[in-house]
């Protein structure tokens, strides 16, 4: 016996026929005895609709209104999943935010859960009764409703999974685990068993949209199993926890990519104190991320070149910024490039073992592909390099570290 | 300077547009000087999808996971409705029945209303503030949402009001108020003013289907003056209110008709104490409601007959109750005929004037019309006829009674 959070989104929570699936899931789960809570999305395309009447009605929203519209979405999935539970004779109840409450700060549209009290869940879940819980809302100190931002319920079903102790937090989704790679790219990517927290946070950060980067955090601060597994198989599927349940540690876990990166080049900066935060000072004052960044060696007669990455939406933004900064920096040129791809080694195992680095360089190397820019974690490897080269990088890295299935 | 209620229902909010017209009239009350509260509907449409999804997935289902899924459609309205308000400068804030809260009993999906809280509200109100408030719903002993029942919103509206000590509730709907009759029958129907809670009550029973009879009696027991009123335009509405305010009483200010009717004749029951008791007896127990009761003189030998009416969708099962208790009541024959109509004259000043039923029955004599049973209270009068008659018998009523418009 288990007590266990299952989490659905909404793709598998889509219609009513879905929805019974879904109940039918969750009673095999009651019957093999366990202490159950289900946490489920808006049924697809709901969410998307209230932001749409919200939008037309108030471009510049009041987001305490604007949570109390978008958070019915999963306030009618609770209620008709609890219907579908009784029906096929489980004892279920439907909860809302305010209701167990699940309290979070004030920060309407994008609040953060600070506690959830769990004592009369539990007591109901030890009594045989299955809780279901709305994800994606919570009441903040107002005594009004809170959102927590989209893709929000992987982190309501970890919060919930932590406060509750629950022996694992299953998230249902519609593909069937974490792949070492992206399966749509390598024939040969193996779905994996098991991946550590630090691994999983990197996979998300880096462009693998399998979970929530907050739901990671969350789960490794508060140490929650999590499982990540199809809603349409029993298959078991990929569990993120502890790098001490991993036995067999391998040396790389995974390889990302993404594609929303662009290039930024300045050519012959002036190279002198203070001039990067000249540099990076009025981006991030327009609200653009750097990412990897990346100086020369100088030029001589005090110049230096400087590279760096923001995401493609950003470029054109990020160009003009720099454009009407000319005089003040003092470069001479600008060169942008948005036919880049940032392409990472994932692996705690990198920590002890030397050499992942040097692998990566020359499997990219062999297949000629030019390394534009090198940037580095205690767990990853990134390069960037032209997009045209993406797959037979993938590939070709997927096959360097032994990763191809047999 | 007043403080008022506005009410709104799902066709006045039944889109963006509306919903910003809805904002708009909102706003001219409070250019005015006027604290207002807002009592508003689902959008049209919504509930009627949110309790399809219930019934489709639980035919018989939980009434507290039935409430917790329609009462998001009146809450997607008040955040909307209050983004409307404060794009056009409005100060406003939505409130769910918890959040007031608006306490019921516990009888999920027909809740009835218990205790109001509005010290916040109203100090709110004070300060400039439109609460803008979802109709229909409540919170329960059980800390969990209920509804109020279909067409709850003009109930939850009259209480806000009672409670708030409101100078009026102004319930805004498709028609421009009440009406001597039924203006698609007789083109000469007069819109009225002023009516008696109590011939609005009566009107509602018998079929006119302007407001809730719910709501009326709860206007009635609180002496909260009600306005009936046009969402499309700015004419005055009728008010309903106490006999008092209403210094020119007409003898009769109108005529219902409810056509769903049907009635009832046991030829040659036995005349012996206890038949009535036998009779209803069943049909109460079957859920049955019967309406109007004749008792016809004795025949020779110990027996009567038995008229009474039940609603058409009864007439079918009151007919086979009846039929399995035959021998028992030991009747000849039983007829039965839903080709009926019930018209009725509603006046508080028939109270203290002979004659108003004189003058309805020799109108209907004048066009022959036979009357089939008669049965009287003390400010309506109600005759079953055939129902081919109906509109000839209520436009010679409006005529005999004077009330046509000139």
């Amino acid at each position: 016996m288990a007590r266990i959070v299952m989490k659905f989104g909404g793709t598998s929570v889509g219609d009513v026929d879905r929805i019974k699936n879904v109940a039918r899931r969750v009673k095999a789960e009651v019957d093999a005895g366990n202490e159950v809570a289900v946490v489920v999305s808006a049924m697809s395309g709901e969410t998307n609709k209230l932001v749409a009447y919200c939008r037309e009605i108030a471009p510049l929203h009041d987001a305490r209104e604007y949570d109390a519209v978008v958070a019915t979405g999963e306030q009618v999935t609770i209620g008709l999943l609890a219907l579908a539970l009784q029906e096929i004779g489980v004892n279920a109840r439907s909860w809302m935010g305010w209701q167990i409450p699940i309290r979070t700060d004030g920060a309407h549209s994008k609040a953060r859960i600070t506690e959830i009290e769990t004592d009369d869940l539990i007591r109901r879940m030890q009594d045989g009764q299955v809780a279901v819980v709305a994800g994606f809302q919570g009441i903040g100190p107002d005594n009004r409703v809170t959102t927590l931002g989209r893709g929000g319920s992987d982190t309501s079903a970890v919060a919930l999974a932590a406060a509750l102790k629950a022996d694992i937090c299953d998230i249902y989704t519609d593909v069937d685990g974490v792949y070492t790679t992206d399966p749509r790219i390598v024939a040969k990517a193996r779905k994996l068993d098991k991946i550590t927290y630090e691994e999983m946070l990197e996979s998300a950060s880096l462009g693998a949209k399998v979970l929530q980067v907050r739901s990671v955090e969350m789960a490794m601060k508060h140490g929650v199993r999590v499982q990540v597994r199809s809603s349409f198989s029993d298959a078991p599927g990929t569990i993120i926890c502890d790098e001490e349940e991993i036995v067999e540690q391998e040396l790389v876990s995974g390889i990302a990519y993404s594609r929303d990166e662009a290039k930024i080049t300045l050519v012959k900066v002036a190279d002198r104190p203070g001039v990067a935060a000249a540099i990076f000072g009025p981006l991030t004052a327009a609200n653009i991320n750097v990412d990897m960044i990346v100086q020369n060696v100088s030029h001589g007669g005090g110049a230096t070149d400087m590279t760096f990455t923001v995401s493609k939406g950003d470029l054109d933004r990020a160009v003009k910024v720099l454009a009407e900064k000319k005089g003040e920096l003092g470069y001479e040129d600008l060169w942008a490039d948005a036919n880049v791809v940032k392409v990472s080694v994932i692996g705690v195992g990198m920590r002890s073992h030397a050499g992942v680095a040097q692998t990566m360089f020359q499997a990219l190397s062999a297949k000629g592909i030019n390394i534009q820019v090198i940037s580095t974690s205690e767990i990853k490897v990134s390069v960037l390099i032209a997009e045209e080269y993406t797959e037979l990088a993938v590939r070709a890295l997927h096959t360097a570290y032994g990763m191809d299935a047999a």
